[in-house]
């Protein structure tokens, strides 16, 4: 298998690691950068670096990792330029466009959020265990989506089939609507203050957690939002819908309402921890202050790794040099979050444990 | 000093034991629920457990920790059978209310953001370095206000006054909207499947994030988005009026409008980091893939601590038992992060590296 990648930035080298580490006998890049594929070529991500054409000539596969709106045209060039034999993929992260793609072209994206950007920050692993989205249409030539979703499943990712138009209203979804409400909520948090309070001063935990991809690089992201329009205002005008539900039901003071909203997020909220754990429902959360100190980190992770208890995640969490962090643990099992909690108070910290969902 | 606490729950528990810390003389607890004064008594975190006229019969402060939608009557209830000595504060989560309430009273809130429940989970530091809001009035006697002042640092907290209706304000867009927002994407992404693929299933990093206080105990939150409404129906309002502006730009395909738009995101999650952090500019985000096996956790930390990397954040989040988890750390400097890669690479983990905010 001889493996060409259009564009050797982070997700570019990462796939040309992970086929090296798969066995791929060559892999052969072009950026438009030289830098770039200069870096890619010492970090043995690719074996050869050269124009286009040449990195194309002898292609069975052409990966082409290049920013979402410059895909179509990209595309097309790659289509024609490539031989015959050669099947031609990519990495977008919208997929609309590959509708006018059939034969040869499979759409691919893989789903693994990371906001590097370079070769320098490429990984072998970055795809082990991540759905990758593959796009086939009608007029996809059957061995071409076998041989892309091989190659897939060899780089450690779990390839999963979608409708182009599907793939693009789930992103927006699971995704763009997401980063969109990052934004928004961060900047109208920001946008004044309150009587000489500064709200984002003022931010609990809360505000923290769901503002962390706001401000996420705009040369990708003010792309994607344009790239995925239609769906994402689609998400947006139905959310405005349910936020106006949601303001009725206040006005009215409608507990009712709002407990049966709550119920259902609970519910749904049970259903994404259900893809991470086996059985959400029994989730502990354990919660210690902890001091801003070397050796804190280590001395619990292994009192805790001695003792084998099973921690489900751990996040350790600055607030201030006065105040230090807070460390929260998810652990399985009442009877394993109160070990972890004996644990901790035998080192001198107070532990609060509650379930992850309400009954 | 001589304490009352008027419910002996996790918040009323939490400030017996982190009084009797400071040196408390005496505290005594009343709950409606024996339950719940008899296992704060038996954690220490009060002195004597008994009915409401005795517990205040002495007192110089009375907290009154109950739920948000009882605390009116329940104030007013203490305020008549305290001696007129007692001062008298509260821990509720909005204020509005307690324009009514001059003299004695000094309406407060800690935020802490734990969500156990009971006098179980108490613990001494749970204010340690928290904000807590004290909301005194025009009316409010200055004696009893630098009181309740002093009480609260003595608890580890840091007091801030802020005008009761302000509070609400702030609390309605730093807590109340980002707990409705996480319910309302979490319901919206859940309600319906996409050609056969579950959103929720294909949640990225960014819904479970931001999807995290969905759900949180309905019998809490009911009361508080009720308790709040006025300020929270303003906060949803305004957030819709900004959807519909970015509805708007999408749609006119205005990348100028995006990229300012996620720019000043950038510039206010900047604000948000710096509370936690000296200089946020710095920070580099260290990720890397780690296997779902025991010790991993303590292996990678006493690696770290060995070379005296300092790690401001450091989060090991589940993804599945296939897949393993994914560790994030925040590091200050592009220097230190270089050094926690190369550390964790000679562990033979592949490592990314990025800045934090976009520059």
């Amino acid at each position: 298998m001889r493996l060409a990648l259009v564009g050797t930035g982070l997700m570019g080298a990462s796939v040309g690691l992970a086929a090296k580490r798969a066995g791929v006998d060559w892999v052969g890049g072009y950026d438009a950068d030289d830098t770039a594929a200069g870096t890619a070529l010492e970090r043995g991500a690719v074996d050869e670096a050269g124009a286009l054409g040449e990195v194309l000539a002898e292609a069975d596969l052409a990966v082409v990792a290049a920013p979402v709106a410059a895909l179509p045209l990209l595309v097309e060039d790659v289509l024609a330029r490539a031989p015959e034999s050669c099947t031609v993929t990519d990495v977008g992260s919208t997929k609309d466009w590959s509708l006018r793609f059939p034969g040869r072209f499979v759409g691919g994206h893989p789903v693994c959020g990371r906001e590097a950007r370079g070769p320098a920050h490429a990984t072998a692993d970055l795809f082990d265990g991540a759905t990758w989205f593959l796009t086939p249409v009608t007029g996809t030539e059957p061995d071409r989506y076998r041989l892309v979703h091989g190659f897939v499943a060899s780089l450690g990712a779990v390839p999963v089939a979608i409708d182009p138009r599907a793939h693009d209203r789930l992103i927006a979804l699971t995704s763009h609507l997401p980063h969109a409400l990052a934004n928004l909520l961060v900047n109208q948090a920001g946008a004044s203050r309150i009587e000489g309070h500064d709200p984002l001063s003022a931010a609990g935990g809360s505000l923290r957690d769901m503002t962390r991809v706001a401000g996420a690089n705009p040369r990708i992201w003010v792309d994607i939002f344009l790239d995925n329009g239609p769906e994402l205002i689609d998400a947006l005008a139905e959310h405005r819908r349910r936020v106006e539900q949601l303001e009725q039901a206040v006005t009215a003071r409608d507990g009712g309402y709002l407990a049966r909203w709550i119920a259902e997020a609970s519910e749904n909220r049970r259903r994404v921890l259900a893809e991470a754990y086996p059985d959400p429902g029994e989730l502990q959360r354990v919660i210690v202050n902890v001091p801003d100190r070397p050796g804190v980190l280590a001395g619990i992770t292994q009192a805790l790794g001695a003792e084998r208890i099973n921690i489900e995640d751990f996040e350790l969490r600055h607030f201030s040099p006065e105040r230090g962090g807070v460390l929260t643990m998810l652990v399985s099992g009442e009877a394993e979050a109160q070990r972890a909690a004996a644990l901790l108070e035998a080192q001198g910290y107070g532990v609060s444990i509650s379930p992850v969902l309400a009954e």
